[in-house]
């Protein structure tokens, strides 16, 4: 895929990262389901105890949700870097690596999290697996732009540190409800649950963004 | 991917949100044969009880190819549409991912309802899936046609409008099926299994739209 | 993904209907693996038993090599006729449909030969399923190609003929393998090992197809 | 995918050979966390044995590790030589199918080594599954480099050699590790360690390569 295009620029396409990338959450996404079973109730009982049994699904309906609208903020942050970046080089691949080993580690932690989610530990281990995620999520956009490495070397230093900015929110929260994981760990998963409503919801920080270029470009490129 | 064609407009490309879509759907129609295994019969048995026991996996069968034409009529929607929705923007990222989350749900909805086919919780599970699945594909179509935000602004108002009412009729028909499962489950089952064929058959919609640009885009487009 | 290559022609692009089959031979590929497990030990008795036990996985090993070349042949076949295929419209998408529907339904019908090879009811299902497919991707060719509908107008008739015949050996053979399965298995067996080989190994059909331009297309192709 | 940009050369696109290969990495990768599984523990022990039983996880998280880091090597790999394949032929497909068909089998062996990993057997059958995978991909470099069969006619001889060196010395070192399997067995399982940290690590062979057009093509490339 995007054969001709990306050879115009200097550098290994990125094309394909990006497709391994958007491989690896469509499974994920995909395989969140599959904890979701149909219960199986004895012929003669179904007409009373499904609505009940349905009803005892509901936790896990909702950590569907809510997996679906974590990894899809990093999808959408992923795709936002990856729109300014131009090509990839050895040391990016990695890291995109690391971040894919982080995303594929949620359905894990986010079972544990359901599970155990009274445990500072089952807290801090969801924690510390959002911080991985969102820390080899800046550390591509830090190699990346480093000296305009891997990215048009005009972009706005503005563009390049707001991006920063907002990608480090995450993580520096998620360091905060980790540290406060044994003493208040209501308060962690409440922050749990808010960050990704901060990445949907587009508040100040977009119109914020709104005169330049923003992370999220909808104004109108300059031409190149 | 796309790489350069995507930058000729402004905004975020849409190649990333199609590969995910893709991606998502190409999981959930293949997971759908896991639930179809082989039996086991013990080495003495197998040439008399084969046939039989194979016989028994017909309503798995059939129900891995009507979930097989449902996603299918989904999957043709999300290219129809994307066929005229030029870039995205956050808002469509997001209403996609929604959208993702309601057919990704499609194999458990589809498992209750081959389960407890009779029973109107199960049948009105499947139909609200199906609802929401078909509002979040209306929505982005929507949100990109507003004010032609997001598909070529010379894009005829017909077109926009028929493709509203195509993408809208089966919601419609799921709410009254919905709304029937108390009284008539029966006649719920039969609406789940007439509108997927709807959409398969090119009927006197597709006709209607021949002579214009219709949302299934056989006629030449206009050069841009 | 295609972008603006696909714009350039009139229809809907095929970018996406191959993306979507991509992905579903990468996930069948790639499930056949799950059904080879890890043979389970007790300590003590390790190092005399593993050598005999994973022995005996021995024909899941095989199954699993049989089933990747026999979803390899499908896949090149597949590649093939969309090299000349240009654009797609409903009917092209509901018939890969229904080709994907064959495909992702041989992990099982490998499974079920696997398991029960001496039945002609397992026979004659695999048979059928392998029918399906080849007769789906013929279906695909001949819409394509009926008055070029398609492909390119002046895409020589000869190509559009010999590719024909070598999609419907496979199921002429595999038709001739399900007559004989209840008189004799093991030569509906052979049959359908034979099948892929043929495909694998460039033999006087290619060739045949040396001087022009055949389905396999290195020789290279006229500008347009 | 890729639509136009492929037709530009003769011969069959690349495009859809990445695709599915990017595909089935996607899903390999993804698949290794599912044996990772929450531990189920009663109600009233879990504060005490939440902390031991996820240790007892350690060599679970440790091999899912180090299989993402293996197949990231291949995956990086590929992607390396494909920056130099132009275009596709038959016996690349098939080449790369059998590339992909030991990739896909990773989980087993390494599921396998990590169960059983002083045994020789388990060893050397780990040792196998890299040495094929490592020598499909090699066969691809080297039947699309012969006579610069599928690559630019111009592309430097020094380019080819380095590259094929590069594929062929973690093959050579599994070769070695195979052989003393039942000797040291424990200087195997170093060398399966190690291997990947080389390729990871840029070394002195990155910097040989730097003046000229290496395999890791930091430096632009010539115009077309």
């Amino acid at each position: 895929m995007s054969a001709e295009g990306a050879w115009n620029e200097a550098g290994l396409s990125k094309g394909r990262l990006e497709a391994l990338t958007d491989g690896v959450f469509a499974i994920v996404l995909t395989l969140l389901v599959l904890d979701i079973r149909v219960p199986e109730i004895p012929p003669a009982m179904v007409s009373e105890e499904l609505m009940t049994r349905l009803f005892l699904l509901w936790p896990k309906i909702l950590g569907y949700a809510i997996s679906f609208v974590i990894l899809g903020v990093y999808w959408v942050g992923h795709h936002a870097i990856f729109h300014y970046i131009r090509r990839s080089d050895r040391v990016l691949l990695w890291l995109n690596m690391f971040f894919l080993m982080a995303v594929a580690f949620v359905p894990f932690s986010a079972a544990l999290f359901s599970a155990y989610g009274r445990q500072p530990t089952a807290v801090r281990i969801y924690g510390y697996n959002q911080l991985a995620a969102g820390l080899c999520l800046y550390a591509q956009w830090w190699h990346a732009t480093r000296g305009h490495r891997l990215v048009d070397h005009d972009l706005d230093r503005r563009v390049i540190r707001a991006a920063g900015v907002r990608i480090l929110t995450a993580p520096a929260l998620y360091l905060g409800a980790i540290a406060l994981a044994s003493v208040q760990p209501v308060l962690s998963t409440l922050t749990y649950l808010l960050v990704p409503l901060f990445y949907i919801l587009p508040g100040r920080i977009d119109r914020h963004w709104g005169g330049g270029r923003g992370l999220d470009p909808s104004p109108p490129r300059r031409s190149r």
